[in-house]
């Protein structure tokens, strides 16, 4: 039996089960919804035991002081215990559904209608992780087998949407039990329908703060207004040098470490249909693109590393005019990064780039942990990835391109703490309004990701020599 | 007899009617003092007409729906009716006395103390205000004659030390009875007991606010970041490039009706005993002075122009980070004007300087009324100054310098709208601690004050010609 015949088969009851799991309103932001999202946890828990893992937890996260929402830990050992061992993430909480009046049908009353699955946590991220229960057994139906050919792990967060703030504790505490060759990432998307893709890389970012402080006290500019610095003046200075004339960060060593974008990815990137204009209506219809000289805007954000001026005040900023030169001047900074920055590194760099910055009369500090989180990055020829691909490429029947994320949630964390290779297989759209009302997802793609998933434990366990090369 | 004479003659019932006048806690600050206040004017108008003024009343300010405190005015026309008319300006209101504890004696129980008279007002303004009342008599002692020189006016506003609300539409109220061919002001101070000066001007300033718009709302700098325009850095930009690297301001046409510092006046300030280091730890412990290259600090903050940025903000301020480009960035910003500088000339500058500092994607418009406050300034040769100088060297007895101030309270209200020059006949010193606890003044310069005041109807009177030339 082939694979797709068996999904195709299996459709029925896999959306039935998806139907049921959708119906349990897991928002993770809302308190009064603990006792769903932990229902949720038990269901899937249920669910991954049905499909055949043999050990399937709901974990709780957090400590008692401060109780987190429950995760799901499912894991299916491998025949071979030499085999690579793959750890599937996604999460099984569900973003809030205000406005409620602008749903067409109730959100966790999930429908189909013209190949749509509507409901929240349609796309992000329950039907996606779904899909790997049907990819599993597909796997199995093909094979004949009673295991997957690669040991699996599956862990699934209750905390996503709502800023997964015990998810690297909890991956700290477990990470003996998680440890894996390569993580599958299930909670991204697509280029589109027809442009099946995988995305390779997150940008990291790191932040801090510049405090700027010149008199003891606010000044008044007609005794000492051009006579002494101005902490505004010198703040202004400081940030409008943080990038060149090329729009390029200026901060002393900034992009010793970057890896440049090779050739073969900036033309797959350069394939990808893309529309400016469409792109600028959705940055809140910025008026131009802009950025570092030489690079097309999908390469600035996703491959380039940038310096961004998050927030600045000092001075008189209430109604009316105030004539003074006032104390201090303070901005909120954050740098996003990409591989092989390391945040405490580019902190230094702004340390250097601060002190050399003020100008006589002036005192600068920079606040910051210098932690941050580090970019996350496959190349393109990862065989990981590599594998990903050819999974995705057999479910599509179409070559698969690459995409990039401009920043990262949890699989930063994930990449960091597991110590291991991120392969993002995903088959969400831009259209499928994730956060939004009517929450949809292509049913159609999602029987392509179960598809994709069945491949997928095959072709890493072809590569299994390179994937516990590392080990 | 000799001027000198009769003061010192006078001294005693001087002082014994400015310690009753300084007794009336005329805090225009406080509206429970409003009462005190009134108290004072009455005071002051019934020492006026005892004085000799023929006419001395109190002016009500304001409207029926928006009351004022009262002000004086008293008048002593000259024998001849050609005779140039000068307009003493001076106010009656003062301070409130936060801290209380730190006064070593009550703030309204004066008292003379090793020569100071200490207490709310001495010399800010009551002491030297009443040594008008003495220098009148004095001349007249000398001349023998029943009325000055000159058409003497006598204006004493009650809201002074409260942001003189209504004083300018007083002016305006009373201008024909308040025409003048000179404005003898009488509220500011010299350099030192032993370096007796005049100041010869004071700067202007206009403000206005710069709002950065970029895309509709905040976007998130992991999607965006590095691609599309960021409102702060356009407003870092604007705001560093308002100055050039030699510290001048770089609006079109900012500098092109700047009177130059003339080499009479520039030298006298050189000879100003000037100590850098004090006038640093009185500028809030600044670091450095600094401002535009080629000009002492003396000449940055009295005779040449400004931009300073007041206050600036935009995106996330609070506690914690925000990885944002934010929607908007504002920066307030006002500009110290040096004659012969327009007001509204020099925001048409802004306007021009911000339309082409924004890059593509990025809006700014300029908010203000264009008005402020216009320079007011007194070349050291003009014939009132000269006349003015010539009097506190006869009652000093040596050279007197020249300084400016370099922001203007009323007296550019009062230049502007009764269109007449500007001479400030005043004995105050940094010393005499005016709006803190412990305000005291010296009670030989109080005398000297005086003394000046009865030289100076006669040297203006000299100068007649010159005087009334624009009549």
């Amino acid at each position: 039996m082939e694979a797709r015949e068996y999904i195709d088969q299996n459709a029925p009851g896999f959306f039935t089960a998806v139907a049921e799991w959708l119906a349990i309103p897991s928002i993770s932001a809302d308190p009064d919804r603990g006792g769903d999202v932990r229902r949720s946890a038990e269901f899937l828990a249920g669910q991954l035991r049905a499909a055949g893992f043999p050990v399937a937890e709901v974990w709780e996260t957090g400590t008692d002081a401060d109780r987190g929402l429950p995760a799901v830990y499912a894991e299916w050992p491998a025949a071979d215990p030499a085999a690579p061992v793959a750890l599937v993430y996604g999460h099984h909480d569900v973003q809030p559904v205000d406005p409620l009046e602008e749903w067409d049908s109730p959100p966790f009353e999930p429908v189909q209608r013209d190949g749509l699955l509507f409901g929240r946590g349609a796309s992000d991220d329950k039907g996606q992780v779904f899909f790997h229960l049907l990819g599993v057994r597909a796997n199995l139906a093909v094979s004949g087998k009673q295991a997957p050919p690669v040991t699996l792990k599956v862990l699934v967060e209750g905390e996503e949407e709502s800023g997964s703030l015990h998810f690297a504790d909890l991956l700290r505490a477990q990470r003996e039990r998680l440890r894996c060759d390569v993580i599958v990432v299930t909670d991204t998307g697509m280029w589109a329908a027809d442009v099946p893709s995988m995305c390779v890389g997150m940008r990291g970012v790191v932040d801090a703060q510049v405090d700027v402080r010149g008199p003891d006290f606010d000044l008044h500019s007609g005794s000492f207004g051009g006579g002494v610095p101005n902490p505004l003046h010198a703040m202004a200075a400081l940030l409008a040098g943080l990038h060149d004339a090329d729009g390029r960060v200026a901060l002393p060593g900034f992009y010793d470490k970057v890896r440049p974008l090779s050739d073969a990815e900036r033309q797959l990137i350069g394939r990808l249909p893309f529309d400016q204009k469409a792109w600028l209506a959705e940055a809140g219809n910025s008026g131009a693109a802009a950025g570092e000289a030489g690079y097309s805007s999908l390469e600035r954000v996703w491959t380039r590393p940038t310096a961004e001026v998050n927030g600045m005040w000092g001075g008189h900023t209430g109604p009316g005019g105030k004539t003074i030169i006032p104390a201090q001047a303070h901005a909120k900074l954050s740098f996003r990064l990409v591989a092989d920055q390391e945040p405490a590194e580019v902190i230094e760099g702004l340390r250097q780039y601060v002190r050399r910055a003020v100008p006589p009369g002036i005192e600068a500090t920079v606040v910051s942990d210098g932690q941050g989180v580090r970019p996350s990055f496959s190349p393109v020829d990862n065989p990981a990835v590599a594998a990903g691909r050819r999974a995705l490429q057999r479910a599509f029947g179409q070559e698969v391109l690459f995409t990039r994320e401009g920043g990262s949630g949890p699989e930063a964390d994930l990449a960091e703490i597991l110590a291991a290779p991120l392969v993002f297989i995903g088959v969400g759209l831009d259209a499928d309004r994730v956060h939004a009302p009517n929450e949809r997802v292509s049913t159609t793609l999602l029987l392509k990701g179960a598809e994709a998933a069945a491949y997928l434990w095959d072709e890493l366990a072809a590569t299994a020599a390179e994937l516990t090369a590392g080990r």
